[in-house]
């Protein structure tokens, strides 16, 4: 057995079955080892960010880490955007790099580079594995690592020479994600803030699953207190019969009207609220003046624990939590914008879905819309780099065989790792791509009026105007193998979405917003 | 004038005058600056990898720097990959980062991350911008690191404060790209290592220019030695009437052989060989055992100068240097494949054309069909990074308008950075694509042989399969607004390429090889 043999098992052993894969010559040991652990499915991706974007969604679905296998460096760095993602939703990855020889190293050759360097500003646990004897316990730390707590990007660098030689057996091992219990003090201190009154609890990180929501309404609705989520949550459930949270504004100027008047914030598993960029003039850090910030729980902790036990600190009924209605917008007709492409998800969007929502502006209007859907999974931009909707919606699929993914993809976004599409159509995944087509960067046209920037000329425009050419999304899903089609109606739009839910394999949609 | 503008003006000032931008929030007041200062020329690209690499391939054809533009950390790792083929080929690289404002990074917004140790492994010089009144002076002290010696990927970092905020005027300075002269003793110590006869002259870097050529070859002529060139220059000039210089081979087997024999080795701005990769068994450094390795000039000194003398200490005539004979292969016919491909290119290479090559396996022959065509330039992909050639095609037409810029690109590499079609398309750049289409990562295929693993079974043969699903190119090209044909047969390849060839704009081709 080799080291590459070795790793394989342990990795299998510990829970981690399926790979997310864009090999180089210093991986093929581990390419190799595949046909000797069929128990691990090896997932191709034409580009490394669509491998760690991948490996985020499946571990947001499943709360075990995919592995990844990356070429040295340069693959590493091409995986580095959806990495920080997955670090900022703390999202379980194994995240493994293949390296030149150990005996290598000393000659530079021409594709060697500081992996190291590369890697810390995304993980939260970082190992060169140094000897083949060595890597399989390597293999099985970086596992415990990924889990936690509190977990998140587990780096495990596997030189060539240490994939290759001889290796003793695989380590046994079954770590599992475990919390942290919270203290008895930090839940009488925001029981006690809770009871003070003008206070809000604002949920995040593990405290968005339904079982969180339903211990933080009850603890909501016992006291008065305004109940907030996170701007962009990891991993949102919601929908008919769930509670429901308000989201904190991706805007400062929202999120301060949001938390006005509040003396007291309750923290769960979320952090005290901070503008996603700063502004001229405009305050980095969003809590009133006067206000106490109160930590329940942090990352790691069982937050879900916390809140149930405050929620019985605090003498709440057990069924005191909200329940969303059920409803659903009528199919709409006309004109296909914003809304109406939202009404027309809301109307259709499956029970069990999983949307990877990268609208961004284009899809401000599909959160509301489908409210009161059956319910479903919302996976957000928690880290803020674009180029992780695609991916993130592949790997949900692949760890949610039976339930239909919704990719909501605003289009400059889509262009950063539109290659995803060749792997849900690779593996016949049940993925529907919505493409938002409104030909800009919208967004950054928002953000230039908001900087102070002065009136910005038509230089300064060109840079945000990415209608020049127009991008055909549905020539570029055919290319990549997934039939697409193209609406420009609202008619046309429920339509195509409604076919394409029903219909097994991917596709995709593009939507002409006007 | 706020610290963007000063910062735009003293680029100019500094002789940088495009710049390669995908910027977001904390850019927007150098996007909104691009307007005050219309000697920037701004080119947008839909993906960070795309900027970086387009980066290199103008600097690699002006021997000035582009400058870039990127969003942050993520932003930052998207185009590190490219990043790190500049840094091998040692282009000159103003490669511009946005932070967030300095007041509020301590908030740890969710885009943040450290973006020095994302950039360190990429840059020759670093530095983070600290205030709006020594931005100007930064920038003015990062192209001067960009331009060396030795030179290389200078980063700055612009937080968005210092951007917005008012700064004093631009820095007026204008350096420019100096070598260190090399020592009479390097050029004797040279001279006598070629004169003990079984020598192997080695050239590399700034040696591989028409001038450098000439020079080597004098030497070469002069004393009997061998003339040898790295395997992946950064910028080769040949082709009929410019000494022709056999390149190291990529497999360690082809280099060992090319050596064998020699009991000295001169390097002209190059490094011993070697091995891109190391194998169970096979050595990774590949000069011969008991021959002396000279350096005549290394990284940033003056080559040209270094073997003009060295000709001249040599006694060679001025006009000893070899000439490539003008020839051109027929006209193909028949069967496409890796030689009938490469024999049209032959046939039809323009005059003065500039070819960024990304064909891997299959572009083998092309370097020998086009051998005697007219003088042209040959980008390699240096770094070995994939996902170079279509970028650095990209940079190279804008800095050659009036060349025409030959894109030989595999179809695995293809897939990283397909992007920069759109560029091309938007900038009207007569670039001419050709995509090698054998639906599979030969060179790896080539590799699991080569790595000692066993015979591949076909789950990891499937790793190396990228035509389930086929890739539609042309759908693919399309889609990115750049007109498309498909080839099967050398006629069809051969016609195709002509007419993409003699129309202006960009245009791929692809072949569909048997």
């Amino acid at each position: 057995m080799n080291g590459a043999q070795a790793l394989i098992r342990t990795l299998v052993g510990c829970g981690v079955d399926v790979c997310f894969s864009n090999p180089g010559t210093s991986e093929m040991h581990f390419v190799a080892a595949l046909d000797d652990v069929p128990e691990m499915r090896a997932v191709l991706g034409l580009f490394e960010g669509v491998v760690t974007g991948a490996a985020d969604g499946y571990g947001r679905m499943t709360g075990r880490p995919a592995a990844t296998l990356l070429h040295l460096g340069p693959g590493l760095g091409n995986g580095i955007a959806n990495l920080h993602n997955a670090r900022r939703a703390r999202t379980p990855v194994v995240n493994v790099v293949g390296d030149h020889a150990t005996t290598h190293r000393k000659h530079d050759p021409p594709l060697a580079s500081d992996i190291e360097s590369l890697a810390r500003p995304v993980s939260s646990w970082f190992r060169s594995s140094s000897s083949p004897e060595s890597l399989a316990t390597d293999a099985a730390e970086a596992v415990r690592g990924a889990l936690g707590p509190p977990g998140g990007v587990a780096t495990l660098v596997v030189p060539a020479d240490v994939s290759w030689e001889a290796a003793g057996g695989p380590v046994s091992a079954r770590p599992t994600a475990t919390r942290r219990p919270v203290a008895d003090d930090a839940v009488a201190e925001a029981a006690a803030a809770l009871r003070a009154g003008d206070a809000v609890l604002l949920v995040g990180g593990g405290a968005t699953s339904q079982a969180g929501l339903v211990a933080a309404s009850r603890v909501a609705r016992s006291t008065g207190a305004r109940l907030l989520c996170e701007t962009f949550p990891a991993r949102l459930e919601r929908g008919a019969g769930i509670p429901a949270v308000e989201r904190l504004g991706y805007l400062a100027e929202f999120t301060i009207a949001q938390l006005q008047g509040a003396r007291h914030l309750v923290l769960a598993d979320a952090t005290a609220p901070v503008s996603f960029f700063a502004y001229p003039g405009v305050p980095g850090y969003l809590v009133p003046d006067g206000c106490q910030v109160h930590t329940l729980a942090t990352a790691g902790d069982d937050v879900v624990g916390a809140l149930d036990a405050l929620a019985d600190e605090l003498g709440a009924a057990p069924d005191a939590a909200a329940s969303q209605e059920a409803g659903r917008p009528d199919r709409p007709t006309g004109a296909l914008d914003a809304q109406s492409m939202a009404a027309a998800i809301g109307a259709l969007l499956p029970e069990g879905a999983v949307v990877s929502d990268e609208g961004n502006t284009a899809g401000i209007f599909v959160p509301g819309a489908t409210a009161g859907a059956p319910p479903h999974d919302w996976l957000c931009l928690t880290g803020g780099a674009i180029g992780q909707g695609l991916p993130v919606a592949t790997g949900a699929a692949l760890a949610c065989p039976d339930r239909r993914v919704l990719s909501l993809e605003a289009d400059g976004s889509a262009m950063y790792t539109l290659q995803a599409l060749w792997t849900q159509a690779r593996e016949g995944l049940d993925v529907t791509t919505v493409i938002l087509n409104n030909g800009s960067y919208a967004i950054l046209e928002l953000e230039l009026s908001r900087v102070g920037a002065q009136a910005a000329g038509p230089r300064a425009r060109s840079m945000l105007d990415i209608g020049r050419p127009d991008l055909d999304f549905a020539a570029l899903a055919s290319g990549l193998g997934v039939p697409a089609t193209r609406a420009t109606t609202a008619e046309e739009f429920t339509e195509q979405l409604g076919r394409a839910f029903a219909t097994p394999g991917p596709a995709l949609v593009e939507a002409v917003l006007r």
